[in-house]
């Protein structure tokens, strides 16, 4: 089979799909929250992420006076709520989680607003910045990490049913696209040790 | 339900699943080839990436001395070649897609090694490197891609059977856990516009 030239104007959807996390930030009794799949692990120790933002983005800018965000994955189930963070902007909705249905945890007194509905979180503390392109891309440490039940050294995938997303499509509404995941993996073996 | 404290060493496995990316760089009639998982894009215009690879890494020696690369996409079905190209080292296999059954396409001249059986490919010109913990952040620009018939605007799933990595698990015997998502997405309705 051929291949054909990609417009480099699509050329990232060739990594869909992605699982989206969102990122929640509190500035002034403020809350942003906005999906974004371009983060990522950047080292194991120190525990580092990086997470690329358009900085035209309120919650980038809200990022940037906080100095600190959170991570938080949300699984299939909240597939619609995720699409609708993206949809909506901390400008016109100062309290973008509670507008969308989700709580903040209250539990705790934390530096940053954790998701009650997340899977997982991390609270991260802003390292350095890198301007490229059309975005910034934060680099980040992670100060804690917190997984509900279903995560021990791995997600339990009988229980995690992580979102993946595939794109936004539609000509007259724009739709956002999910995934999720077969249950069962496949296991291969290492023939070469290690 | 509550969430339990995360070691902060096995915080890059909530990220899980992940697609796999492989990378391929020919350096004086060697060709090396990893999995990387750390891979993601950095902006639209100019087109950007960024991967993540432990310097200790052959294939990374051997990109610093290229200056350029290549991001490759395999399916499902090569999730046995992606798994065995990350056991063993350029330093041992001076053809590392060869030693695990893979082909180079030889039909054109490129610069740098494309997998034929790959679905994608990202010809890659790295521009920058960052330091980050245990890894080195190389920023590449994306100055071609090519895809297979099933990708247009977006891919198609009916045909493309995205490769998904679930970690590496075992204690005798390590294997890696590769999982591959359902066919049929699910579209979210923008409610808000935009």
């Amino acid at each position: 089979m051929t291949w054909n030239r990609v417009d480099r104007a699509r050329f990232h959807r060739l990594f869909y799909p992605e699982v989206p996390v969102v990122v929640t930030v509190g500035v002034n009794g403020r809350v942003g929250a906005m999906p974004a799949i371009w983060c990522m692990p950047l080292s194991f120790d120190p525990p580092l992420i990086g997470i690329a933002i358009a900085p035209e983005h309120e919650t980038y800018k809200m990022i940037m006076r906080a100095g600190s965000f959170v991570v938080n994955w949300l699984d299939y189930s909240h597939a619609e709520q995720v699409g609708e963070l993206g949809e909506i902007s901390a400008k016109e909705y100062p309290q973008k989680l509670a507008a969308v249905g989700l709580n903040v945890l209250k539990k705790e007194k934390r530096s940053q607003p954790l998701i009650e509905e997340a899977s997982a979180v991390l609270e991260c503390r802003m390292l350095e910045k890198h301007r490229t392109g059309t975005h910034e891309l934060i680099v980040a440490e992670v100060a804690n990490a917190f997984a509900k039940d279903y995560f021990h050294d791995y997600w339990d995938y009988s229980k995690y049913r992580p979102l993946l997303y595939a794109g936004t499509t539609g000509k007259k509404r724009k739709s956002w696209r999910f995934m999720s995941t077969r249950r069962k993996t496949a296991g291969v073996t290492q023939r070469h040790g290690s």
